[in-house]
């Protein structure tokens, strides 16, 4: 498959949505420009406050079995709604759940839903406001979470400036080792890890006015560094090899697959931590907050004014972001081939280390 | 099949969407309890300003083959959570669409579903804030709308009184007949009628601070009006014939079907008008204010304290709103089977003018 025009300003999954999207009016009160926020941000007739709201569905992730245990399926469904709310920095106020139930799904399986929604609505302090079930031929969800900022004073995707630094909210790369192993494609026998991440809401909620830009990792780091870079007309430097970024057991699983630890970063599933940047004098700040909470952001590296994403010495020097992200749809989710074709991208240390 | 013993106390498709939301906690923000809003209301925190939520799928419509239309389907998208919105009174705000395209979709038919969409939400003041967009097998969509309420008194499905007038927003039937002549089971060669219902918003907002109780018939009439008796623990007399309830084209439907008129208000497939009650004392202020809108609402009958529906005289007496409302759900959705077993509901005249 050959690039088509759209994708070579856009990337694949946003001139998707574009599609869709593109030509219906906006509302004068939204706040924030499509694609350029986690969640939409919404500002209240006669009021400085504005409300987030985003919706997520599980379908691909089920349809290619990616989640077979209904359990994660119920934790995402809410989990992944609640880290667009984190990444934007609003209070967690409830999630609307909507459901297609299969009428053969078996009594077990439908608590152990119902009980992964509940885990999670505790995790993120998001209580299930309510919802709507239909039935179908497959199991399939959507949720719909609000929060809220009652200053008005949001953290988007744009702002960063080269000289900022750039920071990851904990270890990355287990969504990646998670869905390598879990289709398969991570050799035989080979278990995949536990996966049940938490969305960083309170992490979220302490970056607004310390964070220039910021961003959740649900389609993997690999996307969010390009969107940003993108957003920004700026790039990434590394300042740390990616092996010292990545989850033990993510890096772990790319050693027995004999994967290049970056890959661990590429999409287009994730790991949901956050992706910020923060202005060189706004880091001790940081860092105080951060302490409050008893929590360790990563510091990766520099946003510089050149374009694209450069890897640590070691790591093979530049990669390229948007190829890796396109990568996903043009193999029509053939994960074997997608592997295969990422490993092209980079070339040197890296490419020697695949076979 | 018989029915269960959840089925004895809670119609059918509340016992499914119980099996799903039971036992998980509630928000101290979240102004009405389970199923008693047509919207989930929840309080701003430090205000009495109310945000009304909802989500509703469209995909059991397109699975049946109820919407065939990309176009419908982006409309009914928008005009189902608009409608929910218009339930409870709420200001439209926006709302939040999720799509799950099939990868061979016809450009063709994405540009009439982003047709529907757009011209529903500006039929409904509902601008599109957003979106998630998954591939998969079958079109299917789901939305999330939200509305305002800046003085915290919504209208809900609970707090009519015998004595109250039953009223309807508009002439019943049309999303009943629709649903017949669209599946087939009309008679060979009968054309589905158009439809394309509009939500109720701005009769909505009227009708706080007049009426009693209210509630949207997506569902259907009966559906409707089941659950307003049961939540109120009152009955409701019909004191005009179903016929000059009906709107034109749904009672020519039933006629040439030889269906009994009544089985227009059956669902489960409605025409999203409002039922609603109003004190006797209100009733003039109500029409005060429909004027104002060049709004003619229909009034129904009377709200009594003896339980269930009693249909006009001439029109067959009592009707079992419970039984019919769990009919659709018992018969699996086989529609020939439904009209069947539905219209055994009914004795006397009606009966005799099914075969």
């Amino acid at each position: 498959m050959t690039a088509t025009p759209v994708a070579a300003t856009l990337p694949l999954e946003v001139a998707l949505i574009e599609r869709l999207a593109a030509g219906l009016p906006r509302s004068p009160l939204q706040r924030n420009a499509r694609h350029e926020s986690d969640a939409e941000l919404l500002q209240l007739p006669g009021s400085n406050a504005l409300i987030a709201l985003t919706i997520d569905g599980i379908v691909e992730e089920i349809d290619r079995g990616l989640y077979t245990d209904p359990y994660l399926v119920g934790w995402m469904t809410v989990t992944a709604s609640a880290s667009d709310l984190a990444a934007v920095g609003a209070a967690p106020l409830g999630i609307l759940v909507s459901t297609v139930l299969p009428l053969d799904l078996e009594a077990e399986n439908l608590a152990r839903l119902r009980q992964g929604i509940g885990d999670a609505s505790a995790a993120s302090e998001l209580p299930v406001l309510g919802g709507d079930t239909n039935t179908g031929g497959r199991l399939q969800t959507a949720a719909c979470a609000v929060g809220f900022m009652p200053d008005g004073a949001p953290l988007g995707r744009r702002g960063c400036a080269p000289g900022d630094r750039l920071f990851a909210s904990g270890p990355l790369g287990i969504g990646a080792a998670f869905a390598i192993l879990q289709l398969g494609a991570g050799g035989p026998g080979a278990a995949p890890p536990h996966y049940q991440p938490r969305a960083r809401l309170r992490e979220g909620q302490l970056l607004r006015g310390v964070a220039s830009a910021g961003m959740d990792t649900s389609d993997g780091a690999l996307v969010t560094l390009d969107e940003l870079m993108r957003l920004n007309g700026v790039g990434v430097r590394l300042e740390r090899r990616v092996e010292d970024l990545l989850e033990p057991q993510a890096l772990r699983i790319a050693r027995s697959a004999s994967l290049p630890p970056w890959m661990m970063l590429a999409g287009p599933h994730g790991e949901f931590e956050l992706l910020f940047t923060v202005p060189p004098d706004r880091c001790a700040e940081l860092m105080a907050r951060a302490r409050s909470l008893g929590w360790d952001p990563i510091d990766l590296g520099l946003v510089v004014a050149g374009p694209g994403l450069t890897l640590a010495p070691g790591d093979g020097g530049r990669l390229d972001t948007r190829r890796a992200r396109d990568l996903f749809v043009e193999t029509g989710g053939d994960v074997e081939r997608y592997l295969s074709e990422l490993s092209r991208l980079a070339g040197g240390v890296t490419a020697s280390r695949i076979r």
